[in-house]
């Protein structure tokens, strides 16, 4: 089983992108699987009804979220409805929407789980119990795709290793910048620190970086809007067994508009 | 002008690993200026003394530092002797060692800049001002080298744009997993968010993954120790005009044993 | 000299309360100065010109401001102009508005000092620093009050003991509850960790509570109103030689309506 | 039924100082249960067996704990067996200790919750949730004291609020500095953000100043040790109905020497 997952999709640029970009390499890829990170792909907060069709349409199947799932109001409207839209599964119970989603894949069954870092990020339950629990409540799959939303390095290694030999992969989001340590641990789980972005090139993590940078730089609060300008795509694709579920390759891939 | 710089160099099997692949390396990529970041040399925390000399045996010519400076606190003894040790600039003015340190190259000079990031580290003054103050001080070097030590993407970039066309180059250190966004800046600045680590591949951060585990799901206090077991070597080439300090590439250099 | 210094006033309750305790109050007090801190005096957020107006109205003669400052962006079209309003000193160089101000008292000069805390607040200059700086740019004033906008005890209690015989006093606000600590420190300077919060008395620092307790209970992003019922005044009056500007007394008023 | 609930002690000062006051102080108050949150009681950092049983001679029934719970090692040697020691309820199933006890005070039962806020301190369970699952546990008993140990005055509000009629005391402790906000929250809940600290008057926190002041001032670590001088003394006392658990008081005691 070939799964894509492709990096924090942010705004408008982001979208159209990632619809062009899919329409060239879906046909080369030929992934059985297509999942993304969509918590920014509204104007860069959140995500509302007619962006994530924009999603499905471009071939996007599986939606996951993080810390800007709640941005976009109209998001209340349409989560619990919505299958295939996944927000971080350490939110208190009754929180609306849901931890992780199943999907059918040929004769397999995959499940993926969204699950967000405490550090420095929200007050959430544990993510390592949350993912334990997940896990003991579907024992009978073994197609396992985890996207760990979180800030530090240290806990998005943590599920990896926590999870190592237990689940298909691990891979991580919310900083906006690919990693370059891409490896399978003991027991074929596929790992990824940062998959990366989808949208603005030149921006700081898609904004407009003068916004960004007259914030740091003041302390004064600023308007951040999405930037403009030559965008870039961030992807993994995983090689998965059909049997087992284990991870036997992990590949990034990158393509970028030229800088004009 | 040819540069290399190493990511922070994690403990006894960092120190040894990264004199064990410079032998090998330093024929072949003939560098003309060796920096590595040693904030975590000693122990994981720290640097002492004979850590310090064991990395200038190995080839290594300038030591940035970052938020663990002072965990080994030999350090106080020495910094303000070593010109070789370069600490975050934006402490406050009489804080011990320096934070930036000239030396020659051929004909040039190169300036080395150590500043740290503010979101959730140390409360320093602004890094962009401590940068735009040392660069307005040293105007007729053209040949500058910034170590932005932060734990956050943003603020990294931030520092990568602001001195965009201003520096030869602006490289992160600190989360201790490279990233795959090396890239000439509008001007001629090398970027690259993180550099990464040499030391231990298969602990969490270069400590014993079990440890750091432990404190994660149980929240209690844990020691933390240097892992053992495969060693990987992360770092950054440089290549800058003579003349204008512009930078023409960077490329990544990545090695490691192997799992065993 | 006697000062009257109000604690944050919130909102509308918090404007109208104040300026009918005010009414009673001042008869009987006879300030010769009175302060409040004003930075969530619009909708608990922030200042807009009329209700700087209406404080003033109300018998407020400077107003001091924090980490709420600037989140009415009318702020920005008459700060500049406002001689009486002061946000925090450590805010970078170029920041509209001022860090003091020096009013005229009989024959005194006052100069009060607004400062913020860097612990979970704003990355700004150090707060000691730019304290040191002022009271040396302005060493002829004996009248000097520092209002010390912070977030946890320690870094209030070090703004105390660091200017102990230095300033008048140190007035900690930002917490919205007042502390039971006013104390005289050696040298003569007046201290208190928190004035406490004119506004709401029944909400959560001034604000709904159910909206408040929603928030923390789900982690969603949730509209904070400033809350309605009865309403509480919390200040603190100090006395200060006319000569030496040292303080004698330190008391605290409180006052609030029944719960209904 | 009357309780006496003690701030956070100390050190050496802070129990020596405890156990001279109560001598005095108990026959006058004579208190049905006498509770103290002993996080700092050996050295400012945690708590030994020794430290322990000094604070039992002294009259203290209940010790209750916070974020350095864990900070001398020997607790996890004794804290399982000692039923009198409460740490905080929201740290993970399998921590040592226990998160609440139950005592027999003349007819009733007193059940006393430890639990931690989790802005700016750690990442434990909803604090809210806890208190919720641990009252529908014992829903027959209606004598119950929460120490709330939290940074923020918002959370112990929070939690003030969420369990007014539902618990007869909400006590904050951590911040080391009492406040001035005692009240009877609407059905007979015992409500002060912070019941301040036993221990050294002129530290900061009861740590000596000049080492704190250092560290605010370098950003360097700085050894923290234990204030000298005189010392104060901070509690609060209940008075709860023996037949419903409702309070129907809470008062204050403050009393320190002199400065010597
Ligand atoms: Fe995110
Ligand atoms: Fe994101
Ligand atoms: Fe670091
Ligand atoms: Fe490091
Ligand atoms: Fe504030
Ligand atoms: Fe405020
Ligand atoms: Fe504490
Ligand atoms: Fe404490």
């Amino acid at each position: 089983m070939r799964v894509l997952f492709l990096g924090d999709i942010v705004g408008q640029p982001g979208r159209k992108y990632a619809a062009e970009v899919l329409r060239e390499l879906l046909p080369q890829v030929q992934p059985d699987l297509v999942i993304a990170n969509a918590e920014n792909a509204t104007k860069g907060r959140g995500l509302t009804f007619n962006s994530a069709d924009e999603l499905y349409d471009a071939g996007i199947e599986i939606l996951t979220m993080g810390n800007h799932t709640w941005d976009q109001r109209q998001i209340f409207d349409f989560i619990d409805d919505d299958e295939r839209i996944v927000r971080p599964a350490n939110y208190p119970a009754g929180t609306p929407g849901r931890g992780y989603t199943i999907c059918k894949v040929g004769q397999a069954e995959v499940l993926i789980v969204n699950v967000m870092g405490r550090t420095f990020l929200s007050q959430l339950d544990c993510p390592f119990d949350t993912v334990d629990r997940i896990l003991a409540e579907h024992s009978e799959i073994r197609h396992v795709i985890v996207d760990m939303h979180a800030e530090v390095t240290s806990e998005k290694l943590g599920m990896g290793w926590a999870f190592a030999g237990r689940v298909s992969a691990v891979l991580g989001t919310h900083t906006h910048v690919p990693t370059a340590d891409a490896m399978i641990l003991p027991g074929g789980t596929a790992y990824l620190t940062d998959v990366g972005m989808v949208g603005p090139r030149d921006g700081i993590l898609g904004m407009k970086r003068d916004q960004v940078l007259r914030r740091m730089r003041t302390q004064l609060p600023t308007k951040f809007e999405v930037a403009d300008g030559p965008r870039q795509f961030c992807a993994a694709v995983l090689e998965l067994d059909d049997v087992t579920g284990r991870a036997t390759s992990i590949e990034q891939i990158f393509c970028h508009e030229s800088l004009g």
